[in-house]
């Protein structure tokens, strides 16, 4: 009998769960709308059913280890398995979301924040799998950030560690969701490309508009993406300095315009950070795309039950 | 016999040589000025002889297992025992320390940064010692810093994280000696401090007289470290949502105006970081003083001879 995991991205907008085996290989998926009901009750049951649709999809000759869950979380008491904080998913805040799952579905139930997610998908079978320092830095509508030293993932005593988003590069600079100014956040992400485009003349514009009138040689377009790129490459450079990582890896949707912003990111750093760890650290761009997160969330199940020999029957399950 | 470590903290002006019993005691100790002769070979004599006039004062009934060397390097190789490159000390820039001087000694010898030892030893003996993430940010002539995350100091496969002083809190600010422009080194260090007062309108005055001036109620003098704090505060939010520590030490001669500056950075953290790492940070004085970098350096040689059996007797040390 293989031994496989379940998974879950649980995202302000899509609940996606997946069946993954121990090489990393998603045997098979599915997708639904997150509940927006603001009961977390429905949010459990959602996730409990996407389960076991996901495991009647399958051969029954599986055992299932555990279920990893990646939510959109600042904080998790990862001991009593509650969300302390999410940000897209407010219905979850100071919810025991792992006793709820685990008392349907009858197996250990990991969370993750999904930006940590994010990075330990792409270490273990993604970019970033060579080496065991890296940064996945994920540039979508806002910026996230996880962080990995010595092979692990760095989660701090608040789980809230990796924040990379919200590392001041302009101490009067925008307004952040963080209720700070002028985070990285706020040059980096899709919102932000939208908004300093706005700054140079061109507001109302979505971060794809920008995108495409930049790769046609539109002057103020393409000085969005330098501005974008400098500043990272800030923020960057000061993740260099502190932590010497061998590789950083930039996802999410903005990591579409690569050769628009790469270039600057890399002058950037060549100026500001010191030149050894500098030459250490490799840019690359992610490689799992949307699924980072779910083989993060599975990745941590893995890892969880692999000290953890105890198995649950998914007979069991699907007939519950 | 009692088993202790030699201790040497290597600075760009004084040597310093100790021996160390394994509950942190310092048992004797030497001083003398860093050879600036630019030869290695002498920098290596002053240790050995330091070194020797430590075991000379000592009872004879101990067993030195290693010793351990802080140097003010911003990138080692460990494994060939190299110092790459040295901020004030060029004369042992890609010289082979370690192997000069065990060739002299017979026992096994353990560099480390200068800023790393700090840490070490502040975590090991000192204001941090009851927590396992911590960073230790020393204020000197120039920002140095030490992270130690689960309980281990983060070195980075080049030996130059901990960096925290080149963290960039303006990109627009004044130049750093690291080739990068408004670094938190160039705001929070004695000679940022006095650079800052020139910028007020009163050029020419030391850190110390600053200080001084700031205690007696004097206004820019009071404006300088309001703005050092501010700036310290910036820098540290950024690593406080990044690493989420328990503990934030702050040491070297600028911490002496703890109480000019600390308000400014909490408002600052309270305004920027995340609610709950913010509250999980506590900021404290270093308590160790000039004594940190040579018990981070014992504890680093310690350490590593924990796994190493192998003893030498102080006699032949002495006699050689």
């Amino acid at each position: 009998m293989n031994s496989i995991v379940l998974a879950c991205d649980l995202g302000g907008t899509n609940l996606r769960v997946a069946a993954v085996a121990g090489s990393g290989e998603i045997l098979t998926r599915t997708k639904c709308v997150t509940p927006r009901s603001g009961r977390p009750q429905d949010i459990v049951s959602a996730i409990v059913t996407s389960a076991r649709e996901c495991l009647n999809s399958l051969k029954r000759d599986v055992s299932v280890e555990a279920i990893g869950i990646a939510i959109p979380a600042m904080s998790i008491d990862s001991d009593r398995g509650i969300v302390r904080k999410a940000a897209n998913l407010s219905a979850l805040n100071e919810f025991a979301l792992s006793p709820a799952v685990a008392d349907k579905l009858e197996i250990p139930v990991l969370l993750e924040n999904d930006a940590n997610a994010a990075a330990i998908g792409e270490s273990w079978v993604g970019a970033s799998k060579d080496v065991k320092n890296s940064i996945c830095v994920t540039l979508g509508t806002g910026v996230g950030g996880g962080i990995i030293l010595g092979g692990n993932i760095l989660r701090g005593p608040d789980w809230s560690a990796g924040e990379v988003g919200h590392i001041c590069v302009e101490p009067d600079g925008p307004p952040c969701g963080c209720g700070s100014h002028g985070c990285i956040e706020q040059y980096a992400s899709a919102t932000a490309i939208s908004r300093i485009s706005g700054e140079l003349g061109k507001p109302g514009q979505s971060a794809f508009d920008i995108f495409e009138a930049a790769k046609r040689g539109d002057e103020v377009a393409q000085k969005v993406f330098r501005r974008m790129g400098s500043y990272l490459g800030i923020a960057l450079s000061g993740l260099i300095n502190v932590l010497n990582p061998e590789v950083i890896v930039i996802g999410g949707g903005v990591a579409a315009g690569w050769d628009l912003f790469i270039g600057h990111v890399r002058d950037e750093i060549s100026r500001r950070a010191y030149s050894e760890p500098a030459r250490r650290a490799k840019l690359v761009p992610a490689l799992l795309g949307d699924d980072a997160g779910i083989l993060g969330a599975a990745r941590t199940a893995l890892t969880s039950s692999a000290s953890n020999s105890a198995k649950t029957d998914p007979e069991a399950l699907i007939a519950a």
